[in-house]
């Protein structure tokens, strides 16, 4: 592998300096180990990964995406396992199930020469990883903050709900909160939701009873939010408050496209990153720009007028 | 513009749900504002921005680049004019002479809505740009104090040559300091060398006549290191000490390639990252993946073993 390895660096430094993308000289393999679609977002996450798999070897002749998919961190480790001594990769794009027992695994693939690109979920030990490819949770908090400071006033009433108790739900609450803070808008009450749809359901029928007066609901996710429309549709308040969730789902932009005003905007964190952690693994062998290092994706508020550029009506997310 | 720019995102959006790289449709107008080469990082900047130019519109035949180079900050504000009114560009790429007198005109383009994607020397406003692309000056000064550590023990001297009294050479500097702080390595002097050859030679000249037992030098930019060999090669004093500089000068880098043990390695801050930007701005318009965030480039090592894929014997940097 070591000298498979050398020998492509060469062929590969050679054809840069004719400006000729060098991946039309040698073949190329890289990994793609995903986590399956078992939830909304995953399932968009599936669906790019084979639409950036066409893609790129359609461009690409030489380069060939083998994607696999994982039911279980266990199931990933053998995956990456197949992928070093069978399908032999020259680099791993891998989006981790969790986060410590996928460390060891993608440490051998890195110690079998694999360039390793690591998406979304990090490896606590982040010396393993040439690229690291992800969301920006606080950025998504206080894109929010800016939404609802522009749509409500000083005692205007908003609820929260939240994610599960991770680094992540922390990230984006801190930073909301912090984004609306000396504005005056006042939060009755937060609680967690799981990044499920009963569960948002549940958690806003809780909060209508509770509370006569809500002019926003601050749902962070687009899962979540599905289950607040249900529950505020059903008590009939739906003239009373505007939502806010957050990933891109496409019935959330479609709605957004048609001028929905439940769900006005949404905040970008999107299963299509995978296609952007896959494109920069494929530049590594194509361009003559460097792409090791950290690119955090941005969270854009998707209004009407730029939604159309965030709508994959064929995903199923 | 407005009108051009919906439309091409609507056909942007339908070309992406069928896979195929939705480029071929719509021609796409990138400018690429950058200064011209008038030292040694320049002239890698333009040869490495001319060689993606040429890659990029090979293998998208839609896809116009225009490439132009600015004396001044000036200068590179009638460019961006000139792009917005004349070419009418759909994107800028641009590496600001200077950043303040770069804001308006750059606020200009994004306004007559074009994408922007701003390279390494960041906007004080940042909300203007869709990308950042940048290079990581804490990781190529704490990569460089990690080598040191490695090759020096306790007690032994070292002296460092510093940039331009900037934030980035102070967070080189600081990162450095930072990472050999308890390992008994032992700092001379570090005085300003101002990215410059011939106050390379000059500073060195200075510690080679006032010290006489130096293990390792830290010149932290390679046209500095440069300076800093001549100064030791007259000294005779080569076999005494090493000398460690940062960017990827390619005298540097084919140096390592051969085994030079005078410029054992280097730390990167590669003017190809003109290249990075150019090809994300592309995605944008190609993938399916989002593009819009913070893309910072690390700093690796550059050994004998990888160096190859670091050496571009067409550039004059």
């Amino acid at each position: 592998m070591t000298l498979k390895r050398l020998t492509g660096a060469l062929l590969v430094a050679s054809a840069l300096t004719t400006g000729v993308a060098s991946a039309q000289d040698e073949s190329v393999t890289i990994g793609v180990s995903i986590p399956a679609a078992t939830h909304g977002w995953t399932g968009g996450l599936n669906w790019h990964a084979q639409e950036a798999e066409k893609r790129i070897e359609e461009a690409y002749p030489n380069i060939d995406i083998v994607l696999v998919t994982a039911d279980s961190p266990g199931d990933q480790a053998s995956d990456i396992e197949d992928l070093i001594s069978v399908q032999q990769i020259d680099a791993l794009v891998v989006l981790p199930f969790e986060s410590d027992p996928l460390v060891e695994p993608v440490r051998q693939a890195k110690e079998a020469g694999a360039f390793i690109t690591v998406v979304d979920r990090g490896l606590p030990d982040t010396t393993i990883q040439d690229v690291y490819v992800a969301g920006n949770n606080t950025e998504l908090g206080a894109v929010s903050a800016e939404y609802f400071k522009s749509r409500l006033d000083e005692g205007d009433n908003i609820v929260i709900l939240r994610g599960i108790p991770t680094v992540i739900d922390t990230e984006r609450f801190d930073a909301f909160m912090a984004g609306i803070e000396g504005s005056g808008i006042n939060v009755l009450d937060n609680e967690f939701a799981n990044w499920n749809r009963d569960d948002g359901f549940e958690v806003m029928q809780d909060f209508l009873s509770r509370f006569p007066d809500i002019d926003g609901v601050w749902a962070q996710d687009d899962d979540i939010a599905m289950g607040v429309v249900e529950a505020v549709r059903q008590a009939g308040r739906e003239d009373e408050m505007f939502i806010v969730g957050g990933a891109g789902m496409k019935d959330v932009i479609r709605g957004i496209m048609e001028g929905d005003e439940l769900i006005p905007v949404d905040v970008l964190y999107p299963p299509a990153m995978i296609a952007t952690a896959m494109d920069v693994t494929v530049a590594n062998y194509t361009s003559n720009g460097p792409v090791r290092g950290e690119y955090i994706l941005g969270a854009p508020l998707v209004t009407p007028e730029n939604a159309e550029q965030f709508y994959f009506p064929d995903s199923p997310f």
